[in-house]
């Protein structure tokens, strides 16, 4: 078959995918943009949806809007397989030849082989995860108000949180907000102090990656807050309502999150393929697959090391990662060799609760407290694709900020988490 | 048993039942109000979420909120069983006694006996059926984009209102001009002469309970705009993916919308009540049931009259019935004997679409074009409730209005509408 332009496929419409596009633009090549989704998910703001700040649609940008500036045209579907010899994906509707592919597909929760995890906890890494997160918080709330049960109460009360890397912090001090003010408020038939949210870490320190002091700080900002921190613990079973620590410890507790683990995700190729740990595939300083000069993998589907370490999977190495890919290809179409990619750390943050936060700027600079709080949102409004996205995020966190509450906690039924029945059921169970 | 405060129950947490529990702030009684959801649905502008142009969360209010400020709580639950003679009403939870109950449980569609409709229609009544139909919508372009069969393709981008009246007006005007403007844009492959959307009507103009030129214009102003207005044609079967007219017409579409008909939604009392056609229950003037006069029923659950006339279950109408309501409960708490209701007509309007909308004022004043159009949006942001709410309408609304598009289009996986299986058995049966 005669293409009279390159065909360069990107699998993913993640931070990475979505960069490489842009910066593709005005390349003389076709490309198609394949993603199971036809939104784009600006992940770090995920906690946000999962404890009421903002709505779903804030975090996500339509991938059909961002691409008419771009000469990408978009497939949503599900890639099933890859040949890397015959040089083509297939999808649930084609088969797609290609002439340079990219890999940006992302990462998943890892369960780390802990029995029960993947059954009974819920966890966060898409926007599904963040959604299922809000109601079970909510609805809880309200099945503890009709609970008459004493045990069974504080199990609806009871909010776990399991791993202490970003997410795990993020989530536990704005869940422990949210019910001190907003749930406070809202059911006044239940006892903020009954409430318990606990972050269970293995290590000596939540946010591990980060120096010390800023670790030791997260603890005492989120105890100081009424977060209980479990360190050095972990979890062996988790079961239906309850998890057990290895310590033995058996703890009720009706809302269990998962932050401990993921791990790269991709469709599998025919053929071998040379993975790291993680399942992250390896790739060669130039971002391609050594076997396959012509497929690149980038973001949390890949391997890359700086300093000899492998990157963390946060969104500014998939951002660069993206970039640095266009210009291979670019170079790739011109008959150049393609160059090594070099990351620019120019740091990581992480927030706490209101007013606090941790950062670590260019691998060198600590910050803590107020000003890496307000330098966090700074960044992520920054980044927040969508003018009516940015602002409704602002507009949310100055009253949220003012009123000390969050705006969203409707139970609708148009999402699978909360359907009717499940009320009915809990009503059926609390009643026999 | 002996309680301290006479007991009032309101059911459901529409117009009539939210005024109601306003009206009754200072009112020396244990009021409860039971709804399914945690939320207040602003219906009036639920066809704006079907259409893309505002979230589904800014057309609600949660609940709890709402009533922080009142003397009422609030029980998310199912009301499964009345009993008149008990004074008691049964939910999943518990079985609540009462000293006087207000039904206002609102309608829901009713299919009027046309087979298969309640099967493969989508009816256009609750937030979760605007929601089912947006991505309906959406997914059917995604659909056609991917599909080789003319046929099918044809199939996929028509769309088919059942109903002319003012929702079925403003979901056929408002869909057209989402398929002009953003979802041309959005899908470069389709020609937006392919799309179809189709509005069917049993009588002899849409809006009929408005006066007869507001009618003819309504229907002028969507053929201009690209709407195919079917009049005197009536469905009389509704087929997977098609549509059959009393003519005998078999017409193919993927998307059928089902706007023709509500009836009151209550649950079933023991022992007999006194109803009317569509299932209303029918009241004293003072809006008690004949041999209950600790019973009221309100809104879309009651027959209730002006002049003579049914009226028609708007808003307004609901919302007065409310006050009275609460008027006539304090009146009996103080052992006075209750008022009959008496509807102040503010009149009506609908939307056709940009620029353009109809208004009968006072039941006397017609008004159509550009200044009801502009009515019609003032009048529901100023009854929608929640400022952020109105603040994120007001913007959603400027900006559509400049950039002539909608914002919204994103297939979430969270709501039950679009599950990942559902597209790929489409492209199963699609292949096969």
């Amino acid at each position: 078959m005669l293409r009279k332009k390159p065909r360069i496929v990107i699998v993913g419409a993640g931070f990475a995918g979505l960069r490489a596009i842009r910066q593709l633009a005005r390349v003389h090549a076709e490309i198609i943009l394949i993603d199971r989704n036809n939104y784009h998910t600006f992940v770090p703001l995920l906690y946000q949806v999962a404890t009421g700040f903002v709505p779903p649609e804030v975090v996500t940008y339509p991938l059909r809007k961002y691409l008419r500036s771009s000469n990408a045209s978009f497939i949503q579907a599900e890639v099933q397989k890859i040949d890397f010899a015959a040089r083509t994906v297939e999808t649930q509707f084609n088969n797609l030849a290609y002439d340079y592919l990219v890999l940006a597909t992302g990462s998943q929760t890892q369960f780390l082989g802990v029995d029960g995890a993947a059954e009974y906890a819920l966890p966060m890494r898409t926007l599904d995860d963040a959604v299922r997160i809000h109601d079970r918080l909510i609805s809880n709330f309200e099945r503890a108000t009709v609970c008459q049960d004493w045990e069974r109460k504080a199990q609806l009360l009871t909010i776990t949180i399991i791993g202490g890397g970003a997410t795990g912090v993020e989530l536990a001090g704005s869940i422990r907000e949210l019910v001190e003010v907003t749930l406070a408020k809202d059911y006044p038939a239940i006892d903020p102090q009954q409430v318990r949210v606990i972050l269970i870490h293995s290590g000596t320190r939540p946010l591990q990656d980060y120096p010390e002091h800023l670790g030791n700080y997260t603890v005492k900002q989120l105890r100081r807050r009424g977060v209980k921190v479990h360190l050095q613990s972990r979890v062996s079973e988790v079961l239906p309502g309850a998890i057990k620590l290895d310590d033995g410890t058996l703890l009720e507790t009706a809302t269990i999150i998962w932050t401990a683990g993921v791990e790269a995700n991709y469709p599998q190729p025919e053929g071998k393929l040379d993975t790291a740990s993680k399942s992250k595939i390896r790739v060669e300083p130039t971002l391609q697959l050594s076997n396959h000069p012509e497929v690149y993998a980038v973001g949390d589907t890949a391997l890359v090391e700086h300093n000899g370490q492998p990157l963390l999977g946060i969104a500014p190495e998939a951002l660069q990662q993206g970039t640095t890919v266009a210009q291979n290809l670019k170079r790739q179409l011109r008959g150049l060799s393609p160059k090594p990619f070099n990351y620019f750390n120019k740091g990581k943050a992480a927030i706490i609760a209101r007013n606090s936060g941790v950062a670590y700027l260019f691998g060198r600079i600590p910050l803590q407290g107020f000003f890496a709080w307000l330098l966090w949102l700074g960044i992520h409004l920054y980044y927040l694709p969508g003018i009516a996205n940015r602002s409704i995020t602002l507009l949310s966190w100055i009253r949220d900020y003012i009123t000390r509450e969050r705006s969203l906690r409707q139970l609708f039924k148009h999402r699978q988490v909360h359907p009717q029945e499940s009320l009915t059921e809990y009503a059926a169970k609390e009643l026999s």
